[in-house]
């Protein structure tokens, strides 16, 4: 899984250059923060819905739907998946050293 | 960035083992799925309104929230960040091998 | 502003009966729960947006979104408006007895 | 359910010269917009979970709480449910005066 949401943002950055009638991305870009927004918020709910009484393939279709909007969220603000995965790291030291210090004291 | 969401994931299937008292995360698997859920729809509220008004540093720290509480969600229902990510690869055409052939297509 | 919600709600039940392709309403209880909980989710997530940002307007107009598609979902579920607000009197003191009661002690 | 919503919103009111300490509803408005607005969010997707998976008389007791947090977010933004109402009615033609038209058609 390594890298995905990397490349994924770099595929989002490159949607901005693009004509917004030609891609989905394009076309949230254009229609602003608030449509995007929007679909941050239906796709939690589609998430929520899919983790009540769907199959595990719905989960992960919806969690995948919710990822991929924040992304386009991230990069709408100038922002990227990288931030995010290293605020994680920081709580959870999961950084490098911290795996490093965790496994010298076991 | 690399692996920061598998090794998220192998601390949160650890945490299936421990006392409900002493951490956040096995206090959520021990109150269900309805309070995870719950979760996740408040942290994309949260997100939302950050993107709206926040700072950068704001919104990064909600999106991370929102995402953690996806992989408490993903975790308790016995899956994981590697599908999601197949899935957002399968759409976007970034498996190895299709990026392979993009390039090659350069 | 009375019975406004009820009157609504039997516009709603009557909708039960009208073909899908004909009505808004119709089409959603054809369509079934999760498309209406979709649109309670979806429009919770406007009501936020519009509050962070927009006119007064704006946000009169999606909270009557919001409200409106909770009544599709209580109807949808064999439930309306009156068991609601008999909740909301019953937390808050505002039944007939109650507010006389509290009149009484001013 | 005659004014139980105008009676609630003449609470709601009052609250706002109530201590924060002593009223739960004081305490949101000092805590401000985005509390309430996280409360609206997190209200949202409780619904959607009573609706997915609870008896009737949960999801009441949570749509309950949804339109109540609702009417403070109204409120806090000087606004209040008379004008939601009006709406509902101009879009549904619930006023008066249609519901008699409507009537004679009969």
């Amino acid at each position: 899984m390594t890298d995905t949401l990397e490349r994924l943002a770099e595929v989002l950055e490159a949607r901005k250059q693009a004509d917004p009638d030609s891609s989905y991305v394009a076309g949230l870009y254009a229609r602003g923060l608030d449509t995007i927004l929007k679909k941050v918020g239906e796709e939690a709910t589609e998430t929520v819905i899919a983790a009540k009484g769907g199959s595990s393939e719905q989960l992960v279709y919806e969690t995948a739907d919710l990822w991929f909007h924040t992304l386009v969220m991230l990069a709408h603000q100038g922002l990227g998946p990288a931030a995010v995965l290293s605020e994680l790291e920081r709580r959870f030291g999961l950084s490098g050293l911290d795996e490093k210090a965790a496994r010298q004291q076991k």
